[in-house]
């Protein structure tokens, strides 16, 4: 019943979409140019510029993939379970290490955690939070490093150049490892803006709830509405061995949300489509969605089996296969999206416009050849994006310990180099946070490692073909799990003093290194750097030169109504908490602890529906009419996972998780007739936080704002 | 650790395949060509032709796919839990369409099922059982109707009317409904057996263990070594409403195996590629199980998650999600063993040999060519396959419905021909069986079908590119899940009454019907047909005539030591009960009940290791020391699940249920260094039937062979 429900609004909404009477809140809104005239037409909301810098400085970006926000003078961060689950499953890692007995070994991922006192809280493994600062327009200085007449090859190094001279000039200007800067490349290319960052590496885990209740419904339930999840996670910031004082973090509110209110969001979505041309986006829908979708379809298999085989397993494969689950069922959808034909068509209308807007207007004359051009690379990308994303992306060698190997044969090659001679990634203002993950302490399991590395040789050698010349190299006459045994098992690189080593041996240690992995990383580097050749010449730049003209033509013919595509940095969206109407029934925009046991007493406590043993035990302590999760139309994506939700105070009333499926096109159309984001209400956090982890300094800590 | 173990048992298995001293014990011989001489050598084994005549009329094959052997006079059929699972669920569904209460909804695939009287054992839905009666050689009739200078196609027309008027005649030499007559293609086009079946369509469901101790260990342990799984299920078949009269079945054997006692296994291996020259294998590596283990992951997948959604969700799935993930390891293992170069070379160098020894014999000459002729013709498959696939074995199309559809569409066109001018499965002599499947009573559920063949749409269109005009086609403008919503609510082929009428209505019903499925199958028709037709001249009918003369040059060097390849015919096969050595390990031939709660404890009832409530409960009734499964070298493959294991004096020592994992190489090459086949004990059996199940009656039946 409920799949047929959803599938009826999959028609609804993909054939549905037509223009509100006032423009849509879509929109992932640049800080330094937010839609403030459309917010006062419309809303009647004109916030000082004030308003926008501190929730700013209050957004935190979680570097491995998340969003996040402080919400205590002393360092407090909230954000959500799922987004804590990597650094959860590496402490529970480290932990275990010294644990015998396997009926004691911890699983902070699954069963939560929480520190009493500032000694109990946990450092975090390789957790780099990041804060944005300040932001420079660099455009002018990025353009003119291009000239019309050079050659992609000539355009592609030259811009790299200036930009890694921007970034270690920037990086030059502050005294010490506290900074980051990066020059941030927006609309596909229309502009280059240096973004400051202040960075956080001391970052210890406060609490979070169990992963059945943070995670009520699993993957049934995953991008659906209505929700009951409690998916929040808290860490705290480190100074000097002390809590950090932040001076901007966000006041909580005690009154959540009421319906159609307006709430803003400020997060880091990661990446979206919505600029893309229909060449493009007909690329994604043939070639980028299918191929993605087979190999998370593979990995997930992999990782379930590996998952049943114990609770130990299970364990270990936690974090992975929740990231791959998520993944699959987001490009599942949305490539159901892709083949709709409605979808489509209305791109091309959109699109048609466009250029036709281009045509009639002389001065725009030298724009109108983007769309032919970005039409003619798919075809480059077409020919080599597989066995890029193999050999590059590491599709093919699906350990981080191969990730270590290549880091360090390259870091061998390119330090030498002036900085901006290098690959992007071995630039100067990069190499703190480089070092930060290549000496991680965390722990590495064997019998793990070998079978994620042993499926994806396989993965490679099929989709490479088993006779092609780099796959005899890798596999050297063994089969793809046998050689993966061999490799895990005769590489040091778990250890990261080995790493350290040969990191500071620079080239001379590496060449003369015997490690399994060093030398396959080796062995295939030609090929590999060869091809990010290929791509970067053939694809990657003359898109960038491309997308800058239709970018340049939406401007001239649209105004300055408009925001870039998302590259994981921030940004303010907004809209309406919202009700809606699914399959002729209303949707009401919120949902109570109440309608949590109801769903787990239908399914009779059977997983994914089932509760932790202590939310059976003490459900009358709880004030059971609390609003628990809740639904805006504020425009997000994946990377926006721990936003917190303001209203117009710029009060904490909210903590972003998920967006519905009908969201899920969201990626490259934006729509609101059905598509919610979807939230815990603040009210539910202290509630749960008391009543059952009576966890009472926490919840005191978030509701004023400072440690007592 | 177990995984580890695993793979250096692979590294084993896959470079130290030498010789046994005596010839190995490799073959699935036919019953009308066992190797005698090779049994009495080695064995000392010299029954009389009795012994195989009466082994092969006990056996039985279950038409859905398995073995299965008659046990009692009274029509008792011992088979696998997982052979009798379709039917296990089948009658699930039937029976839950009139409980209205989902508590108490049944599920006899999980909990199992046991008839007390005859009266409350259950008709199962289209289960049809055959037993070989008569074999007839007819290759030189065959062989006489293609003639050297036919063209392809008018070959392989001829041989399929040649061999539809031969089982045309053969069927009405019989007086009724209860026999079957096929032609049967053995050594790949070498010879043709005329195989004559009793048929049995009213099978009753008598007693089926729960799932958890069937499939004790679910996937980390299938194909895994030692096991504890009581993978058993028992059916009766009845003639005029009573239970049939059996002259041949197997008596039971109260004494099991002894380590290094000859034993003998009759069943129907579906398939194997032992034949298969490099070029075949190479297509079959690159190709074909690539295809196959990327729809096995999609597949597992899908049935996964729609499984979490519910326990009613889970029991609709659970066959196809068995058959699924079964299917995927048995690939996976399979192209693991294609990937090693040990392997391939070992096949490289018995190809070599036969060549060489052809162009040293004058006589042969002629043969010679087929190496080339194999070769060549992979590029046709390749070019051709996965459309092929997807098209006419219907891989687009993932619901019985819609081969219900296309069976309609097909036989409006088909019957009216001349026998011999139909395609295949429409001739004469399937007609009954046919009918039996078309207008089947089991019961379908909307959500289910919705879910399998929206899946199955979008798989179609990312394998085909959604700008194929056959997707334009299918789609209609609708993404695949929507399109299978409109066909799924819009059909009436649930009904098995609107099939009868459109069957009998013939050309003029079909095409008046506005079924959308109907419609859909009608307009695939050609292209479907067309490709058929591509293959079979391009591919299947060169690739016979080819492996033909393969056989004969075989059959002119080797002798008659020779049996062809699996064709889901009976066959026989033998070995001795033999423990192995398993990372300098000796894995011991048997294990037992008290192993079963060993591990059942030291995995704490944790699934899928845990045991169904009354096998805890009853612990203390079992004698734990009862031999519970076993291995011998016996050569097995899918389609072996549930043959009976016998003694020399013909008696049930044992039920094959599957092979280990060094097994799964057996598709293409036989070992018996480390590879075996898993049976149940018949010791276990009995015992368990009364200590767990309280069924003293068909304990009794068992061991006595008879009802009392």
């Amino acid at each position: 019943m409920q799949r047929s429900l959803c599938l009826l609004l999959l028609t609804l909404i993909f054939t549905m979409m037509q223009p509100n009477e006032l423009p849509a809140d879509e929109g992932l809104w640049l800080f330094n140019n937010p839609p403030k005239e459309h917010l006062k037409k419309k809303y009647n909301f004109d916030a000082p510029q004030a308003w926008y810098d501190h929730l700013q400085k209050s957004s935190v970006r979680f570097n491995s993939g998340g969003s996040g926000s402080f919400i205590s003078a002393d360092g407090l961060v909230m954000t959500n379970h799922h987004v804590g689950l990597t650094a959860l499953q590496r402490l529970t890692g480290v932990v275990n290490k010294d644990i015998k007995d396997p009926a004691k070994k911890k699983d902070f991922a699954k069963d939560g955690f929480y520190a009493k006192t500032l000694e109990e809280e946990f450092k975090s493994i390789d957790e780099e939070l990041n804060v944005l600062i300040e932001i420079t327009d660099v455009t002018a200085r990025v353009k003119a490093a291009v000239t019309k007449d050079m050659k992609p090859e000539e355009a592609f190094e030259a811009r790299r150049g200036v930009i890694a001279k921007i970034e270690a000039e920037a990086a030059k200007a502050t005294k010490d490892n506290d900074y980051r800067a990066d020059v941030v490349t927006l609309y596909q290319g229309g502009q280059y803006h240096l973004y400051k960052y202040k960075r956080y590496t001391d970052v210890r885990l406060v609490m979070a709830p169990e992963q059945q209740v943070a995670f009520f419904g699993g993957d049934p339930d995953n991008f659906a509405y209505p929700r009951y999840d409690l998916d929040m996670c808290f860490f705290r910031v480190y100074e000097n061995g002390k809590p950090a004082k932040i001076e901007h973090f966000l006041k909580w509110s005690k009154n959540g949300v009421s319906d159609d209110e307006l709430v803003f969001v400020s997060g880091h979505p990661g990446h979206t489509d919505r600029l893309n041309t229909v060449a493009d986006l007909e690329y994604n829908r043939d070639v980028r969605y299918p191929y993605a979708l087979q190999r998370l379809n593979r990995l997930e298999v992999m990782l379930s089996i590996y998952s049943q085989r114990g609770a130990d397993h299970e364990r270990k494969a936690k974090d992975n296969l929740f990231g791959v689950a998520n993944s699959r069922k987001a490009y599942y959808w949305g490539l159901e999206g892709l083949q709709d034909a409605a979808v489509m068509n209305k791109k091309k209308a959109q699109e048609k416009a466009l250029k036709d807007a281009v045509a009639k207007n002389a001065e725009l004359k030298d724009l109108a050849s983007a769309w032919k051009t970005i039409e003619g690379i798919q075809k480059v990308r077409a020919a080599n994006a597989k066995r890029y994303n193999l050999l590059e992306a590491g599709h093919g060698f699906n350990t981080p310990l191969f990730g270590y190997a290549r880091t360090l044969v390259r870091a061998a090659e390119e330090l030498p180099k002036p900085n901006e001679k290098r690959l992007q990634e071995f630039g100067d203002s990069g190499q703190e946070t480089l070092k930060l993950k290549l000496f991680s302490k965390r722990a590495f399991d064997k019998d793990f490692e070998t079978a994620k590395l042993g499926d994806s040789l396989g993965w490679f050698a099929e989709m490479l073909g088993y006779k092609d010349p780099l796959v005899q190299k890798v596999l050297a006459g063994k089969s793809p799990n046998v050689r993966a045994f061999d490799l895990i098992n005769g590489t040091k690189l778990f250890d990261p003093e080995v790493r350290k080593k040969l990191y500071e041996g620079g080239k001379e240690a590496v060449d003369a290194s015997k490690d399994p992995l060093i030398l396959l990383a080796k062995a295939i580097d030609p090929d590999a750097r060869k091809l990010r050749k290929v791509l970067e010449n053939g694809y990657a730049e003359p898109n960038e030169q491309a997308y800058d003209k239709i970018a340049q033509a939406k401007f001239a013919i649209e105004g300055a109504s408009n925001y870039p595509d998302a590259t994981f940095t921030l940004r303010l969206s907004f809209g309406p908490v919202k009700s809606y109407v699914e399959a002729g029934k209303k949707i009401p925009f919120q949902t109570t602890f109440e309608g949590l046991y109801a769903k787990n007493e239908l399914e009779k406590n059977r997983a994914p529906f089932d509760l932790p043993q202590q939310w059976i035990d003490k459900k009358n302590k709880l004030n059971l009419k609390t609003p628990f999760n809740f639904v805006c139309t504020a425009d997000i994506i994946g990377g926006n996972s721990g936003s917190p939700v303001v209203n117009r105070a710029g009060e904490v009333v909210g903590l972003i998780f998920d967006g519905n499926i009908q969201s899920l096109v969201w990626d490259f159309v934006y729509t609101d007739e059905q598509a919610r984001a979807v939230a815990v209400n603040s009210q539910s956090i202290p509630e749960a936080l008391r009543a059952i982890y009576e966890a009472e300094p926490l919840a005191q800590e978030i509701v004023s704002g400072a440690r007592k």
